[in-house]
């Protein structure tokens, strides 16, 4: 038997635990959820994303250890959307982070695609959940930018940091137009190398260029993480970020709709699992043929599947 | 009034503008979209997917004159997720591709992001079997590999290529393992650029690594898209394999499991709309209410809501 409260009490080896079951999502995760959804809802969650060898782990490491300092213990999801061949190395570099090992604030766990695509998503928030059922004053979920991920973060996290480094060229920076949208603070990493000065005032336009009507505005925070230079910086704008989406009631407005989302969902499907079972699999599939043939459009089958019963 | 069946006959200018109503995902394209529900279900989607700058477009533009020669239609949409700001500037570029304007046999869209993250998988689709019900043969989805439109190709496409180039290093070939496991067709471009070999060589070790019991191992295939050297050769690859899909039964499979997918979500959607209609929206609202005061959670609330009416 999982027992969850250990998880509430601050025990390690039951958190560890419960992750692996979510990872599995299996229905011992789904119980202990439902268990601890009470405790949740304390936990700051930021989101950092870029793409590969923008320096995103030296800067949580160094950003957690900011955060330890001022008091805040600390979780630290490494999310591996890539692959399932390639997934579980991530961990093995975590545990080697200097200044982290063997803290009793800091928890890290990586969390690997299982090759199902889209499926990581759930994983994350679930983690994300138990880590504040667990108490954790700040949740840094780390991905790289590229794929689902980078959408998924945005969803999760109350603030997320977009890392970018002078070193990718000018195709490179086309990928990312995409994720400048969901930036809330911006870090121009590597600002020692040539070029910074190119790929800041880049980064500027692109910001000048969105809507002038954003309430919050993403600062441009330049750092070289490998010294530890600008993120003390980071750690105060993730600050003004929380600070402005509580005083704005953007926080509570976010996490309404996040969870007015959940019941939706949740409900949806009770509701058509009851339908199916009252209506019975034969007429469902049925339903499913006529489709196949184009004798009848998804819509309007629908629409006598819920009538007839 | 908008009149579906002049698509089926072949209308381009009606076609435009369902597409454009498909764009605005307004009542109108869901009402003509249920209307041609019949006449959909012969197309070959083709996705074509790759880093910026790796020659999509060319090969794209390749690809359709060669698949033009074979006597085949093809309808090319171009999906540019990456921002609101730089969406529209791929569609001037589509209409100056040599050799396809002015072909009735070709039809060329851009569909460019409104912002909203997510709302292109829906449009793509859509547009898709658009160009479907109009009777185009080869409908080839061009997509920039970055942001959820990779995942959202591998559903919308029955055949997904994916462009890699030796131009782009190390870091953001590790972007890209993401996308090896999507790709039923590897396309080695700008093979007479130095390092292409390399190049190569990581691809080949890729496939290498996926699992033996694949039924369809992806084919590389070395393309100078910029003179169309190898270009036939990937032609011959997209029939291979949808003479696979075929002929293995997938592409009734995957077809039928698209449609019963749709059919659930359609009901879903139904169902709950019902139910809020039922309970009224304050039972709904004072629902949300308790699992935000963290006094039930989300799955309970939802069999609770379910039950009581």
């Amino acid at each position: 038997m999982f027992n969850p409260s250990l998880i509430v009490a601050g025990d390690r080896r039951a958190l560890a635990r419960l992750l692996t079951h979510i990872e599995n999502t299996d229905a011992v995760a789904a119980e202990a959820l439902a268990w601890l959804f009470p405790h949740t809802g304390r936990a700051h969650v930021v989101g950092v994303t870029g793409a590969p060898g923008c320096g995103k782990s030296t800067l949580v490491n160094e950003l957690a250890q900011i955060l330890r300092r001022a008091g805040s213990t600390v979780a630290i999801l490494a999310v591996d959307p890539s692959s399932p061949f390639t997934g579980g190395a991530l961990l093995g570099d975590r545990l080697r982070m200097r200044g982290l090992a063997g803290d009793s604030g800091v928890f890290i766990r990586s969390a690997a695609s299982r090759g199902a695509l889209g499926g990581l998503a759930h994983t994350t928030a679930d983690m994300a959940a138990a880590f504040d059922a667990a108490g954790y004053d700040k949740i840094i979920v780390e991905t790289v930018g590229a794929g689902q991920a980078e959408v998924d973060i945005a969803s999760t996290a109350h603030t997320v940091l977009v890392v970018e480094s002078p070193e990718l060229g000018d195709d490179v920076q086309a990928i990312k137009a995409g994720i400048l949208e969901i930036a809330d603070v911006l870090v121009a990493n590597k600002a020692d190398r040539p070029n910074a000065e190119n790929a800041l005032r880049a980064l500027r336009a692109s910001v000048e260029m969105m809507p002038t009507s954003l309430a919050w505005k993403p600062p441009i925070i330049q750092t070289v993480a490998t010294v530890g230079q600008g993120v003390v910086e980071v750690a105060e704008a993730v600050e003004q970020h929380l600070a402005y989406l509580v005083s704005s009631g953007e926080r509570q407005r976010r996490e309404r709709e996040h969870l007015r989302h959940e019941l939706a969902t949740r409900l949806q499907q009770l509701l058509l699992d009851r339908l199916v079972v009252r209506v019975g699999d034969g007429r469902f599939n049925a339903a499913v043929d006529r489709i196949v043939a184009r004798q009848i459009d998804p819509l309007s089958a629908a629409k006598q599947l819920a009538s007839e019963t």
